[in-house]
This record gives structure tokens, C-alpha cells and sequence, in this order.
């Protein structure tokens, strides 16, 4: 389908570059860009030229020469949307970019809405929906591993599994309705046993990709990791250490990290978002007081606290003692977190005094963050914390909530069919679970949908895309 | 000539958007692309492709897919830089970006520096250098009068005055050197009076050129203006009615603009410059006085002064007469300067009262910012300061202090030909001058250049151009 409709969007980010792409989708697209290109050889018309090729000229509006350009022409159905498309490479300067897009609007385009072009792509079936949502995630990722397994997704590798599940399951469903057509004759078209194996099967797949699932938000969203400890131990110091750079304030007045500061690494492939916290000691100081509520709050919030002291208080036996409590105190509260004790400044530490700080801590990670030593260390720990047994495995894995949901729903129909099967329940009873399970696999791929889900979930992308 | 090395950046501003472009110029830009490309169809080799064609396919590393992307290609010497190149539009992700720049580092391409795919344009003869250096002013350019004057001059109008005059003054310069191989002949071969007139006619252009860059100066970066009065009588808001939106912040509390803040808007295509200020009054208050001092500092840099006064105070006569003394005090210390006095708040007075204030201060300007009255008045008053007949005429406008001073350079040595001429100066010495002015021509375009200039001139560009 060719909207009747031309839509245009710039493509590549605002703000000002060597050059910006303007993107032109729809049926009028060539033709509008005809009304206002000059080539710079044998004035060529766009429209009698090739797809896949690209055209030097001049973008003009009336005697104005607005800008030299290269003009790519994609005819249809060769283009990303399916329909024709037009890419205009212009100077990147802003005035230029708002000059021509202001110029096909005048044309008789209309501004694209956000991700319409991929609607456009999904509706003209040169994508299905969870390749479609792959493109977003594929532009938002920011490491290896969100990237890969957006990736993946884009090319299908995702929906073709559930795509050749729902085909099996409904070759299954054709025939037990076909059953039931024949039922006074009481024949069995669907062969049962192979019925069950296939459930069994669907019932595997889904269970693990919806298994996938934690390890894939984790992997698309970061992992959150609250770093904790008492004013001055070198919470923002080790923060820079990590990020190998100069984010949050580093001062040597105890006490000067009031609003958490948040920011994302990438640790083999997986982003680990640091949160810096104010100390969890006891205060009057009431900013201060502020700062620790949030502490707690970010733990909360994290997957992984990294509880940091400073090594110089080690040598004190009442300080460790009240460590201990402490650590006692955050594992009772938190009992399932994973919990790193870090013991920072450790070059003010001989080897007799790490050793018998060991003895009484044997899990504290010494670390000097100004000298970066230990950093290595701790980033390899953190990652020890994360499965990702199945991304190097190159499994699919599930990181879209909304496909979540839909597995969910079918593994919940496809175990009411299994239960139904096991029970010998009617074959008009089982069309109507193994109906629901279809459905449900439809919504992942867009075979079943509407228009507040696409609006949903295209509203998400960036305009231009 | 083309590079042995291939340069590689990217060519679209940084940041997540729909798509980026990277872009290869060089001799293994091709076979470097064909190392780490994989088309969708048929396994195309790039190499292979004819030039201005795109290719949909993936970038992979080894096993690991990078991105689905397309690639033009563009084949030398019919690309931008002269050499093969190639353009890789891939997903707007940074990572991704990043992925492929570094994988084509890997292959043998080198960052781009600052120009170098411009540079290679000139050096390769695709622009000449005044051409070369209108692509950075066309990228920079925020209003229709500055682009127009880069457009122009991108497209050649500027340096084809100058090939010109500097062809017809080489051939004069020939034939006057070949007399003097003729010395002991006596013989004329340049007509002496013909000669004249080309030199009179070159004075009057370049005369021409040089009065331009006054325009040309204000329009490329825009005409500063300060608005200066008292705390409280609307700077910030007539700034905010003028840009249109709520840039300063806006307070009910005298002296709240303690920073200055510069904003730009275009008028008829000029840019202006607006410098929002702390008020002029005597003030005991720290902040306010360094406020104060930036004010004159700002009348200083401004080349018109707006001078903003609440109209409620026009009612006591005492009023008046200070502003009369302040008005002259600007008018004293700035002669030359533009100066608009400017009443605002001006829907709290009925008409008999405008007009007494009027009968006091003929030149004032009412307008209230607030409701937006009399704001399209002031921003014609402003217009009317800018001499934009040469850009109504669309006459060649110098913006380029490097010109400029080349054009000076020209002038100095033409004037000293003229004299030659008419007091009748030998051969030998004329040519001595027709050759340094023919040197400067050549500086302009970039027949004569070096290294440091060249250096000088693509530093200022952006990578990726």
C-alpha cells in the first residue's frame, strides 16, 4: 500500500554537521522533489531516473538556490518504507535544513509523525512489527549487547521462531477444526501425539524465551549499581575511576555529593549505570540527612550495591566492628542483592595490614580509586554478577516488555491446552485455547494489531526514522 | 591527484538521530568498504558498482554483524573530493557509529581531520579556495542573508570577478614583461591607454568589494545590539517578545539580569544579536555594579543601543528631564552609534499622555512588550539601520577577512600601477607591482597558497566536511 500522502522528516540529528539527509515517503514523494531540483547536468528529471541511484544538483524555490545537494532515489516497492523515497544530502546547517523541509511542505508534503516512516515500512510488510520495534531499540543502543540483540531481533530472528511455532500450532488448530466438522463421524485428523509434542515444544520456546526476559532488560536497560559509604571514602572519586573520567564532583570536604549523579559504562558488552550516593552515616546536617534517605532509596533501586569505606578506618578494631554491624545491617535489608565491600585508598595500607583486614572482611575488595588500582577488578566482579550465559550462547532473547506480555499470555493458553489434551477435553474446547495462543503469538509479530498499539508503540521512535 | 591514504569520519552531527553518514575518500576508500560489506543481493561487490549508486546490504566484522546500512558509492573523479568515494548511512545509534568508524580504522582508513574531504576538493581542483571556504560559511550560516552570500559565493560568483580581472590584468602583465625583453626597441606592446582603463576598472571593483565587507561583516555574524535601562522596565521581556519566546528569565524583582545573555533573531534576513543587560542605575548592590559596567561593555561591542525605559515613569517631569541627561550622556560618549529610545509598557497610558511625552522626546519608540505592541516597529527601525542594498542587488558581498585583506593588499599595488601609469613609470618597475598585485588575486582563489594557509583555513571547518 502507497499512502496517498507524501511525508517528510529530517533523518539525521538536529544541530548543525558537514551534512543532514532529509527523507522524503510517499506516493507523491519523486514528483514533489522534481517541482524543486535543478541537476546540474541535463536536467534530469528525478522521476525518470533508476532507484538506487543518486542525483548532483541544486534544491531551488523559484529563482532562489536554496542549496547543492545529492538527491537518492528509491522507487517502490526497493525502499526502506515500500514506498517511493527520497533522500535529500544537504549542507548541514540548520538554516538550510529548515529552508527545504519548509520548501516540500509548501510542496504538499506533511511533517512526518514520529517512526512513521517505519509504520509505513511494517504496514507495506517490509518489516514485522517486532523487527519494526527492533529498529528503535537498534538506534537506543549504546553497548555490545543491546546492540546484538537488537540486531538479532531486526533480522528477524526472534519472530521467525514464534512466526514458525505459529504456523506449526496452526496447521494443528486447522485440523481440529476440521474435526469438529466431521464430529458426528468422530474421526481424529490432528494426530495427537505429535499435537502434544508440539506443545510441548511451544511450551519449552516460550519458557525460555520468557526466562530471556530478565536477562534481556537488564541488558537493554543497564544494570543499576548503587555505590553506599560514609561522606569522604571516595564514592565520586571511584565513580570518575570507573567512568575514566571526570563526571561528578570530586571534593575533600566530606559530605559534598547532595543529588545522586547517575551515568552508564559498558562492562564487556552490558551497561552498568553507577549511581553516586550520599553517606549513610547518621547526620544533623539536614541536606545531609536528604542525601542518606536517598541512599537507601537508590538501593532500593539498584541490583547491586558496592558499600565503600575508606581503608585508613580499618586500622581502628572499633571501626571494623561497626563495619561488620553495618554490613550486617544492608544484607538483613537487603538479603538477595548482591552486595561488593570495597575498601578504598589502599596504597595508605602496608601488606601486614591488608592481610589482617582480610582476616576480618575475607570478602573486601581493596581498591585505590585515585591510583586506579583494583578498577579492573571490581568491573570484572560486577560482571560476574550477570548472566550472560545466553547472549554468548547467541540465544534469542526477549527484551521488549510487550513481547514479554504476549508470551506470557500464550504460554498460559498453550499450558491450558496441554492440560486439556492430558484430560481428553473436546476438540471444539481445545480449538478455543489453541485460538488465544495464536492470537497472542500475532501480537508479537503485528499479525494481530491495532491502531492504538502502533500508535503506542512507533510514538517511541525519533521523527525521521 | 588522488590520496594514497583514505580518510574516514563522520559526516553527520553526532548524537542519536534516525540515521548517520560516514564517509571514505581515497584511493582504497572502495576496497576498504568491500572488505567489510556484505550487500543483500547476489554478494555485489562495490568495486564492481557504477559510480552514484546505493547498495543496501550489512557492515560485518568478521562473524558479527554491525548494522544494515547503504552505501553510495561514488566513483573519482565525480565526487565530492575528485577521489573515490563512499557514503555509509547506517542506523543513528552512537555505538553503531562508533562500531563502524572504528572497523574501517581497522581496514586501513585514518580519522579525517578538520576539512581534509574539502581540502582534497581543492587540491584536486573540484573548488578553488574562496569556493572551498564559502562550504564552511554555508554550514554555519543561521539567516537568509548569510547564506545567500555563502551560497553565492560557494557557487563561484565572488572568485570568477576576481579569475577574471586577474586574467585580464596577467595578460597586460605578459605583454609589458615582453617589452622589456624588447627594452633596447623601444617598442609597446600593452596599449597604454587600454591598460588604464583596466586598471581603473579594476580599482572600482575592488574599491567595491572592499566597501562590501562592512555589510558582509555585520551579516555574517550578525548585528549586536544592546538594550540597556533601568532595573525592571522590561529588558528581558521586549528580549523574549522579540525572540519569541522565553529564552531570559523573566522576574518581577528589579535587577534580576545579572549575566548577560545573547540571543540572535533574524530580520529580513539579517541576524541581530541581542545583548540583555543589567540596568544603567547607581547602585550599591556588588552584583548590580558588575551588571553595570558589563552594560557599557555591552554598548561598547553593540553597534545599535536600545534604550529601554518604563513608560509610567515619563508621568513626573523629573523623570524626563534625567532621561533627557542620560540619553545625552550615551549620545556623548557614543556619537556614531544607532541609539533607540524606546518606552515600554505603553498600554498603561492613554493617548493624551503619549502624546505630551512625545511633544518631550520626539524620537521615542512606544511598544509594550508584554502584549507584543509596537515589537514588529521596533524590529523594522533596526532593519532600517542595516545597508542592505547591495544584498537587495544581489552584488558580490565579501564576509571573509581573508579576502578582505587580500582585496586591500590588490588595491595598495593597483594604486601604486595607476600611479606608475600616469607618471609615467618604466616597464620594469610597473610589472614589479601588476605581479604583487596578481599574487594577491591569487591568494583569494588559491592559485598562490601554502601549507599554513591551507592549515589556517580547514581548521575551522567541521570534521567530516
Amino acid at each position: 500500500m502507497i499512502h496517498q500522502d507524501t511525508i517528510v522528516a529530517l533523518a539525521t540529528p538536529s544541530g548543525a554537521g558537514a551534512i543532514a539527509v532529509i527523507r522524503l515517503s510517499g506516493k507523491d514523494a519523486i514528483v514533489i522533489a522534481d517541482t524543486c531540483f535543478k541537476s546540474v547536468k541535463n536536467q534530469k528529471r528525478l522521476s525518470l531516473q533508476k532507484t538506487h541511484t543518486i542525483h548532483l544538483g541544486h534544491i531551488i524555490d523559484g529563482n532562489k538556490t536554496i542549496d547543492e545537494v545529492l538527491v537518492s532515489v528509491f522507487k517502490n516497492p526497493n525502499s526502506y518504507t515500500g514506498e517511493d523515497v527520497l533522500e535529500v544530502s544537504c549542507h548541514g546547517s540548520n538554516y538550510i535544513q529548515q529552508e527545504i523541509i519548509q520548501l516540500f511542505l509548501r510542496k504538499g508534503c506533511r511533517m512526518a509523525t514520529a517512526g512513521e516512516f517505519t509504520l509505513r515500512a511494517f504496514l507495506n510488510g517490509k518489516l514485522d512489527l517486532s523487527q519494526a520495534e527492533a529498529v528503535a531499540d537498534l538506534i537506543s543502543s549504546d553497548n555490545e549487547a543491546s546492540h546484538q540483540i537488537a540486531m538479532q531481533q531486526m533480522r528477524g530472528g526472534f519472530s521467525s521462531e514464534i512466526a514458525k511455532l505459529r504456523e506449526e500450532l496452526l496447521n494443528f488448530a486447522s485440523l481440529i477444526e476440521l474435526e469438529l466438522d466431521f464430529a458426528e463421524e468422530d474421526v481424529e485428523f490432528a494426530d495427537r501425539t505429535q499435537f502434544k509434542d508440539l506443545v510441548e515444544r511451544i511450551s519449552f520456546v516460550l519458557k525460555r524465551l520468557i526466562d530471556s526476559f530478565a536477562v534481556g532488560n537488564v541488558i537493554k536497560n543497564g544494570i543499576p549499581v548503587a555505590i553506599v559509604g560514609e561522606p569522604n571514602v571516595g564514592k565520586s572519586t571511584l565513580l570518575n575511576a570507573l567512568l575514566n573520567e571526570e563526571r561528578a564532583i570530586v571534593s575533600e570536604i566530606a559530605g559534598t555529593t547532595r543529588d545522586t549523579i547517575e551515568d552508564e559504562i559498558s562492562i564487556g558488552g552490558i551497561g552498568f549505570r553507577f549511581i553516586d550516593t550520599a553517606g549513610i552515616r547518621e547526620t544533623k546536617d539536614v541536606v545531609e540527612s536528604i542525601g542518606i534517605k536517598k541512599t537507601f532509596e537508590k538501593i532500593d533501586q539498584a541490583q547491586v550495591v558496592v558499600f565503600l569505606a575508606d581503608s585508613l578506618n580499618f586500622k581502628e578494631d572499633v571501626f571494623i566492628n561497626s563495619f561488620k554491624i553495618e554490613i550486617e545491617k544492608i544484607k538483613n535489608k537487603y538479603p538477595l542483592k548482591p552486595l561488593l565491600i570495597v575498601a578504598n585508598k589502599v596504597d595508605k595500607l602496608d601488606d601486614n595490614q591488608i592481610k589482617s583486614i582480610k582476616n576480618e572482611i575475607p570478602q573486601i575488595h581493596f581498591l585505590s580509586a585515585k591510583n586506579s588500582i583494583g578498577i579492573d577488578d571490581l568491573k570484572d566482579k560486577l560482571l560476574s554478577f550477570v548472566n550472560t550465559g545466553a547472549l554468548r550462547n547467541n540465544d534469542t532473547i526477549v527484551t521488549n516488555s510487550r513481547h514479554y506480555d504476549s508470551l506470557l499470555k500464550a504460554l498460559d493458553e498453550i499450558e491450558k491446552v496441554k492440560y486439556g489434551l492430558q484430560s481428553g477435553l473436546s476438540g471444539d474446547l481445545l480449538a478455543i485455547d489453541i485460538r488465544q495462543a495464536l492470537y497472542h503469538f500475532g501480537e508479537i509479530t503485528g499479525e494481530i494489531t491495532n491502531d492504538d498499539l502502533l500508535g503506542n508503540i512507533f510514538a517511541n521512535f525519533c521523527i525521521g526514522k
